[in-house]
Formats: C-alpha cells, structure tokens, sequence
C-alpha cells in the first residue's frame, strides 16, 4: 500500500489531539477499544509483538535520533497505519509522560479471556488477585517476560491492562506475555478443566515457597499487598507457601514477592 | 521529663512550617541533618528502631483514629520531644504524600559509614550501585528486612537515604535495616578487610545465580536498570551471576532482580 500524505497537527485543540487526552479515564479506553503506547521503545516492542496500530502520533523534533527514528515512521506508514505528524508543543500537551520521546500510538486494546491463551503442556502461569497498582501490574509483566511464564491472569483486577502506567511499567510486556482477565470463579473453573494446580502466596502456613514442588502445570497466585489473597482463593488453592520473613516490617512490595516465587518455581523446573 | 504545652500553628506560612517544605530539597535536609517521616505507620516503625524525632508536626482532624493516635503523640511528648499541633489546612499544605493521616515528624538523618556497621559472622550484604529511582531504593530496604540481609550499601548513589519518597516507598524499613552510603573503592576495601565476597549481578556472564556458592559472607551487588553495574565492580568481584531469562525484553526491575538473588541466598543458607 503506498504510504499517503500524512496528517499534521500543530494546535492542542485540534478534535485528535484531545480524544487522545480523553484516553487518560479508562471508560474511554473501553469505549474506544484501544490502548495508548508511548515511547520508541514501547512502541518497538509492540510492533515486534505484532500489533499493529490503528494511528502513530509523532513528532520529530522530540526525537532522540529523528533520522533513524522516521524511517520506523515510514515502515508503519508503509504498512497501511494512519500517521500524524504533531508540533513540539501539541504533542508535549497530549503526551502522558514527563520528557516525551515524540511517539505515541494507539493500538487495539489488550484484552483477552481465558479461553484465548493458548498454554503449552505444564504451563507455568502467573495469577494477580485484585491488584490495585499499576506499577506493580507492570512489574510483574516483566517478571513473567523473563522468567518465561506462559500467561498472567488478573482476578477481578482493579487496573486494566491498558492502563497507560501498566503499559509504560511493563516496558512493553504486556504485548509479548500473554495475558487475561476474568473473575476468580472463571479462573478456578478454567485451572481445573486444564489440570492446573494453584499455588497460593500468605503468610499464614507454614510451608516454605521453597518447600512446595512446583514443577508441572502450575499458577502462582499473588494478592494485594494490603489484604493479601481473599479467603475464597486461598481456599481452593492446592497448596499455601509463605516467603520465609525475619524482620521488623514484613511486607514485600507484592511485585518482589511475585517475583520470588516465580524464579524458584524457574529454578525448580530447570533442575 | 514533664510534658510541655504544645506550639499551635494555623498558618501555612509560619516559619516552622516553611522549613518543612524547604526540606523536599537533599540540600537543605544534608543542611538541617534531618530526614522527614511522614504518617503514622512509618513513624511508629521509626519509633520501634530506636529513633526519637526532633520534631513531631501533627493534625488530630486528620487522623484515622485520633482517640488511639494523640496518645502516641502524648508518649512522644512525654519523652522530651517537640511536639507541635498543625490545623488541618496548613497540615495538608506541607504534607508531602496526597492524604496525608497528620502525623510528620523530623528526625535525626539517617546517616551512616561503613565503619558504623556492626556485622555478624558471615554477614549477608546488599550493595547498590549507582540507584536512582527512590522507589526502588525503597522497595529493596522491605526486601532487606524481610529477608534479614545484615546491611545494605548504597555506593555512590545518586538518591539519599533520606529521600521522602525512599522513607515511604521502604514503609519505614530505612530505619531497621542498617544502611551505609560510600564510594566503590571504599566499599572494595571495605567488604575485603571483612572477607565478604562480592558476588555481582549481570546478564554478561554464563553462572546462573542459583548455582553460585551464596553461603558464607556475601555482597551481593546489583547496578541500575539501565546500565548494570560498573567495570570497577564487576573487575572486583569474586562470582559474576546471572539470573535466567527468555523473553523479550528481559530486563528486570531493579528491585525485582535484587530480591531474586537475595532470596536464592536465604534459601542456600537455610539449607
């Protein structure tokens, strides 16, 4: 497809510009079914994630290295993505973070449910009961990014995925791992049907997360740093492990304690 | 000692107050040689380590449970300390936190050598190079008191100890956990009069952290997000680790990527 003649916008008020600010409330996220990704890098990891873009914002002059930058504008050009070309100080005004680099896109909203993962055989999932945080939703996609866990399923979440600070915390995760959200009743029935057993973090039992075999078809269930798993999880969880904990505060950031649990469970499964 | 009559304050502009804003500046806390806690919780966990405030600014209307609260404040009083009443309106004019629960106190900075550290035999060590993000700061001290790491260093950082938003992120664990601030070749020296071996952190080796000898006394050393550690400090240590990856991005939180090994040490010498 020959690349068309882009669209420039200068002015703030210009009707685009403002449904992109619009995009901040997460109803009109829903609404308009799309995700905001920001940044070279961001955006990077999504195209290689296949994403395609329903519009590129961009701005040169904010670029870091705009000669090598615009050739990645014309490749998504080329490819058939709407791209608008936006003034220093028009995209300062819609861009969400401090220091924009001049890239701004919108993609199809990350959304998927639980009968769209695909899982390989003894999956090893990740699950996020009610989790507030968006910087620790983003933490925990990176998590899982490295330690290769097959899917993260967040439970009644309170964040949705493309809440612009988890996409921009996730440093782009959250369209290379694979993700769901659904109510913890869908995910307990959908555990049991693929014969995934659930491993619940609290720190009232006495098994250690390094005591618990956690090879197989496993999903590792974190709660909220406050009020931990609610008691209808940890239920029907198979197993409870703690972290072992000696000090004064005990608490984790609930992305550390995620993180713990995963590796060992990554150390365990390459022994 | 008897308790003194408390100073009342209204005005957002009286000068105790402005000092206080003043204080969001690393230069005028060095200055002052003091480090704000702000709410109640943290300052309770301040209290528990041993430390006595200079001053305590608090707002009775806007503590969560005042009836319970002004008695501590009664007991802090009763030690010998400042105590001053601030009128919610000024209050939540030097709050530094959104929602502030009327409770911020100046005390002592959190200030601390090499030479002050009291180690164990076969000490258990943190070290952070280079850190700038005080979130991350923060979330490794929770990490460090959760996982009885002995002392954490932080060389050459570019944030303070005394930052507010390390005190709030490490919810108050900056002053139950022994910290130190020195240079790299400081901590070289350091770490070799004591025989702690430096273990570092880095994707450029081929030793998973799981199979490095983590027993005994160990440093382990963890540099920024973006740029890892130093030359100098990857030169100086006895074991380069790396932690296993297979995603995309592979890059780990700082924070994250320090509470793994940790907690791979604590599973080692528990073993």
């Amino acid at each position: 497809m020959p690349s068309r003649p882009d669209l420039e916008i200068t002015s703030p008020a210009n009707p685009r510009l403002k449904q992109v600010v619009g995009l901040r409330r997460r109803r009109a996220r829903d609404d308009a079914g799309v995700t905001v990704v920001e940044g070279f890098e961001e955006l990077g990891l999504a195209l290689d994630a296949g994403v395609r873009p329903r519009t590129l914002f961009y701005a040169p002059e904010l670029m870091l290295d705009a000669d090598t930058q615009l050739g990645v504008v014309d490749d998504v050009r080329a490819s058939g993505v709407e791209t608008i070309r936006v003034s220093r100080s028009a995209f300062e005004k819609v861009a969400y973070r401090e220091g924009p680099d001049g890239f701004l896109a919108l993609v199809p909203a990350v959304r998927a449910g639980l009968a769209d993962l695909e899982l390989p055989a003894a999956p090893l999932l990740l699950v996020c009961e009610g989790l507030e945080k968006p910087g620790n939703l983003g933490a925990m996609l990176r998590t899982a990014d490295a330690a290769g866990v097959d899917a993260v399923i967040a439970v009644d979440p309170v964040t949705d995925w493309g809440n612009p600070n988890v996409v921009r915390g996730s440093k782009g995760t959250v369209f290379s791992v694979a993700v769901a959200s659904a109510t913890l009743d869908e995910t307990l029935e959908w555990l049991g049907a693929n014969g995934i057993r659930l491993i619940a973090t609290t720190p009232d039992t006495e098994t250690l997360h390094t005591e618990a075999d956690l090879t197989g078809g496993v999903a590792i269930a974190v709660g909220t740093e406050k009020f931990g798993l609610t008691d209808e999880a940890l239920r029907a969880a198979e197993v409870r492990v703690r972290i072992p904990m000696s000090g004064q505060v005990n608490s984790l950031n609930a992305s550390v304690a995620a993180a713990i649990v995963v590796y060992e469970a990554v150390r365990q499964r390459a022994g």
